[in-house]
């Protein structure tokens, strides 16, 4: 019964390698020494040293590093080593995605080990006996976390579009949320964790946002990745996160941030500042330099 | 021209050596070597040992701990070794101050590299044309950095008093707010860092709320401790922060998180990343095990 075990789970401990690989010097990635074997393919591509490797140096500028790793991102898929060929384009980067030298397809960007941004909001009503919050039940034929249960609208963040746009167009996908009301969500933070996942290291931003909703307002999911949705009072909400494992993941650490932003969990919960600062970890970790 | 600089600011990189004191095997602070030599003078209350020194064991308990260290911070302040006796117990913890093993005066605090708490308290108006914050100015005569910017309502934290007692003690102490008005402060989070001082390691947890306020209230000082307070728009409190240094230390941070959270500062701003994590700082730093 602790909320701390979700930021455990969410920051694995590294306890096997992860070799850094550079663009222009700079780390822009963790990976396994496995996975860098299959990369030998692509010698004109990349250039291997001693437990590391980097994106060649004649390769130069945005759009040749990403046509570049967009094809290695079509064969290794091709090849089944990798997922399939997803079409979004994510940000690789030193740092922050406004600091992208290129970008890679969302299929190989955990096995590259990049940093990956996602945008989560929190639909809220405000009534006389307290917060209402808006969850959603992921469809059962989703290949992750299928049944699990969902803030409002998450979605990952193609470097495509501008923060204000992805979150615009994944309002209107997931929970039919009308334009106008979907700019009124206040960017409220960011949570952010590193796990160690099947395909590789997650190095995982969630940008937060909170949207103040009226009782007229029900969400609706137009693209089928949400099964049904559900106006919870956010003590139930807060019991789910503490006794259940029935959210996805990283859910639960955009809830536990809402709950402590919202004063919901007091100053003196013996876990509090554990969870103020393990919400956020930092970007970098053992390994990159 | 930037917020990161504040938590550059309080997160001084610390190039000297600090060691790990202990009771029961727990390391609850970190002190400079020169002051372990003035700790010698008390053999019944410490063992020393090497690069490091504990409680005496048979100081056994909360109190007698308690009464131990009060007389060495006595002692060490007749002696001008540390500031004036300040008469206000401070927390000895090994993580939040609940889990306090005893307590030693405020003056001494820093001198033992305690963590150490404080609450902050954003008082902010909400107009049709944005969101107004209270800011007071600090008494000329005040030792710590007379004539600076401060939170409308902000103070340090003594172990005998509960998080809601002593918000609602320094609400009417610095800003004649009502103890009903006191009580809708919201809990929002905290912020933390790790600064070097002339005293020796400041391990700070700053508590941070925000309180509502009508355009009827206006803030009132009954202390002494506040020169004036000033309404004034959120544009212009966030220009302070980020071209001046009018403002206290650790108040930037405080302003930081508030312009986070409200959605002042938009996530991609360049630096959006870095303070998100950079206001918590682990409790825990390097020489502690």
């Amino acid at each position: 019964m602790s909320f701390f075990r979700h930021i455990t789970a969410c920051n694995s401990p590294i306890d096997e390698v992860f070799l850094p690989w550079r663009i222009d010097e700079q780390v822009v990635g963790l990976v396994r020494p496995a996975f860098i074997e299959h990369l030998r393919r692509f010698p004109d591509v990349f250039e291997f040293g001693d437990a590391q490797f980097r994106l060649a140096p004649d390769l130069d500028g945005f759009e040749a590093r990403s046509e570049a790793l967009n094809e290695v991102a079509r064969a290794l898929s091709d090849a089944e080593v990798i997922s399939p060929y997803m079409g979004e384009p994510y940000a690789v980067t030193p740092g922050g995605r406004e600091s992208a030298v290129c970008v890679v397809d969302r299929a190989a960007a955990a096995y590259f080990g990049v940093h990956s941004f996602g945008q989560h909001l929190n639909g809220y009503v405000k009534r006389a006996d307290g917060i209402y919050m808006w969850l959603g039940r992921r469809a059962r034929d989703r290949l992750l976390f299928p049944g699990y249960l969902d803030n409002m609208v998450a979605g990952g963040l193609p470097h495509s579009l501008s923060l204000e746009e992805n979150l615009v167009k994944e309002c209107a996908e997931e929970a039919n949320v009308p334009e106008e009301l979907a700019r009124n969500a206040v960017p409220v933070g960011a949570v952010s964790y590193n796990r160690v996942a099947e395909r590789g290291l997650r190095r995982d931003v969630l940008y937060c946002y909170d949207l103040a909703l009226s009782d007229d307002f029900e969400p609706r999911n137009t693209d089928g990745e949400v099964e049904e949705f559900m106006l919870l009072p956010l003590d139930e909400v807060a019991r789910i996160v503490l006794e259940t494992e029935e959210m996805k993941l990283n859910c639960n650490l955009v809830v536990i941030d809402f709950l402590i932003r919202h004063g919901w969990l007091p100053p003196h919960h013996p876990e509090y500042l554990d969870l103020v600062t393990g919400l956020r970890q930092p970007m970098h970790r053992q390994g990159e330099q």
